[in-house]
């Protein structure tokens, strides 16, 4: 999108309650940054949006922290003709919980990621060639380090809130460990403070889907080409884990799909559930590159508070903030004992953290859904 | 394994309690087979192992039906150097609750198997090639109604008892259903009447990991090669179903594995987790065809006692035998709820049904574990 493009944009006005049209910004740091890992790269770009303005204080802002598969697209459109808001239209915008009449909403691609900041499809300068493998391996510090670099370079003095659920919420328990003083508010859900042996093995999976797709060739393939089939295998199965029992069952129970054509051989499509993974599975290799799921994956995996200060009420002492901790009664891969966790440890420490366990039965997405219960809670916590 | 083998394995002494050495038999039948799908198959062979004798009214047999990925040798070794008992050994044996001083226990490979029984990689004899996905699709009733064929030809005039988990338990509910003068009672474990929309996924996805799987070749793979990439992706998934989130964490939680080399790459295994999983993958392409994996996920999907008869309760009305259901607390794949149900139906079709629902966090694989509760509920259920 170039500036005319924007310009153009700037004259139609939004729908009320809605952030309407919105384009995505880039801002790149030419100083190194330094992974975790050990390993520095010479400089990166974030990609992000933001929705409303900042205030005169420059601290009015609230992060949005997105997930696995997400990226800085989370409200408003990107043309006239777009269909689809960005992933959590629901709760950003004038007057929805995250209100953009009064806060400055952000959100960027993480580092590692795939739409638009640094990472495995990024050029590598130092060989002219796609990072592919050879990016560093990613932490979930080290998305939150990015962040912060980027939202002081953007004149962000300090950070109302950061908001966000699965791995957008270990960002955001990053946030208030890493930079007390730079977040006033942390609401992290359906997250995690370390993810037990049946999330590290359902990551797995997905990653030898990955890795055994002979396309994959060593993390080296073209853009646009790379292990389509591995990546559509590991979505497809991430996304069972992502619903849940009941809500598949309401969903699609055992509904079959109506055919209107001979089957291709005896294992086509049959029920609508398949039909609708299949779905999953193909739209998700248009927008997602394989190196970076491995890479996110392996963060996602490899993050543990408790491990790297002792213990999670150690890893939570220089915690600032007010912590409100949200889970979802069916949210079977971060579960609610989980997200308590959270919350145990930081009263442990000493710290102002309350917990709402909402009752659904959507699962893990449930953050991610039409949720008034949600809004009014987000909303009250950071207006208290 | 040559009659001479046997000659000298019978002179082996089994250990007290064990049913020591034993040998798979073949039943050939020559007459015509007609699948629930219409096709026929000129005749069709069923590979199986027996324990114990035959009583001279020959109504002291028990079947024992396996699930998804079991097969016939469910007791037992089959060599001197065999380190590894047939899949239930735990619970059949002298003495033990499927006691092989009283009864004649016997269990064969499914119909559409590969380890012996008629299936995919068998020959068609109209072509003098493997069948492949040319074979007939396969049902629990098609299964069932070849063991019967079996049975009946082997001198079984009557069966004690059917038992089994998972598949195995749908089998069982079958055997009720459409041979109910044939077999006195049931014992269904760890199962359903019918799945629901989360487990029609997972085994969806497994079967597109395999149909996408390059070396697929349209199910015309030769004997030893085909989709071992596909195949170990699917059961590494199926795999975590088996299990629950407790036990893993109990067998695995974060635990990563002692290296001794350098990582081949960054997503090398890290956790024991998923070491055990790529373990599970790799032993299991060694020893289960990929189209037979393909024929018997679509029977378990397509089982549907329901949908058959209209209601549970109907699809009951023929059952005469004495029902006890087993389930499992921890067990998510068939969880209770869908045990319970087979019992419900049965009380409301007037049938005479008993239910079980045991204490474990092992997940759906309960059924398979050591477990003394269960060894007395079943054996007091055939005793009484």
């Amino acid at each position: 999108m170039n500036d005319s493009d924007l310009d153009s944009l700037a004259s139609v006005p939004a729908e009320p309650g809605e952030v309407g049209l919105v384009a995505p910004q880039d801002y790149t740091s030419d100083e190194p940054f330094a992974f975790d890992c050990g390993r520095t790269i010479p400089g990166f770009t974030i990609r992000y949006e933001t929705y409303g303005r900042l205030n005169e204080t420059a601290d009015n802002a609230i992060l949005v922290c997105h997930a696995l598969s997400g990226d800085h697209h989370c409200a408003g459109f990107h043309s006239l003709t777009d269909r689809k808001t960005g992933w959590w239209n629901n709760i950003i915008g004038p007057g929805k919980a995250l209100d953009t009449n009064r806060y400055f909403v952000l959100c960027s691609n993480v580092i590692g990621g795939c739409q638009g900041s640094t990472g495995p499809l990024s050029t590598d300068p130092e060989t002219g060639q796609p990072y592919g493998i050879n990016f560093p391996i990613v932490s979930i510090r080290d998305m939150v380090r990015a962040q912060e670099r980027w939202l002081r370079a953007i004149g962000v003095k300090r950070l109302h809130a950061a908001v966000g659920g699965s791995m957008g919420g270990m960002q955001v328990l990053e946030w208030g460990i890493s930079f007390p003083d730079f977040v006033r508010k942390l609401v992290p859900m359906a997250t995690t403070p370390r993810e037990g042996a049946q999330a590290i093995a359902f990551n797995e999976v997905g990653r030898q889907a990955i890795l055994q797709d002979p396309d994959w060739q060593d993390g080296n393939y073209a853009a646009g080409e790379g292990p389509r089939v591995g990546l559509a295998i590991a979505r497809m199965m991430a996304h069972i884990t992502y619903l849940s029992d009941a809500s598949m069952a309401r969903k699609f129970g055992r509904r079959t799909v109506a055919r209107d054509g001979k089957l291709e051989n005896a294992f086509d499509v049959q029920f609508e559930v398949e039909s609708y993974l299949r779905y999953q599975g193909k739209s998700f290799i248009n927008r997602f590159d394989a190196n970076s799921y491995l890479y996110i994956t392996r963060a996602l995996d490899q993050f543990d508070l408790a491990e790297r200060a002792g213990s999670l009420e150690t890893a939570f002492e220089p915690v600032t903030a007010d912590t409100l901790t949200i889970a979802f009664t069916s949210d079977w891969l971060f579960p609610p004992d989980q997200n308590r966790a959270i919350v145990t440890a930081l009263l442990r420490a000493g710290k102002r953290a309350s917990y709402a366990e909402l009752t659904t039965d959507l699962g893990h997405d449930s953050f991610l859904l039409e949720s008034p219960q949600l809004y009014d809670l987000v909303r009250d916590f950071l207006a208290s």
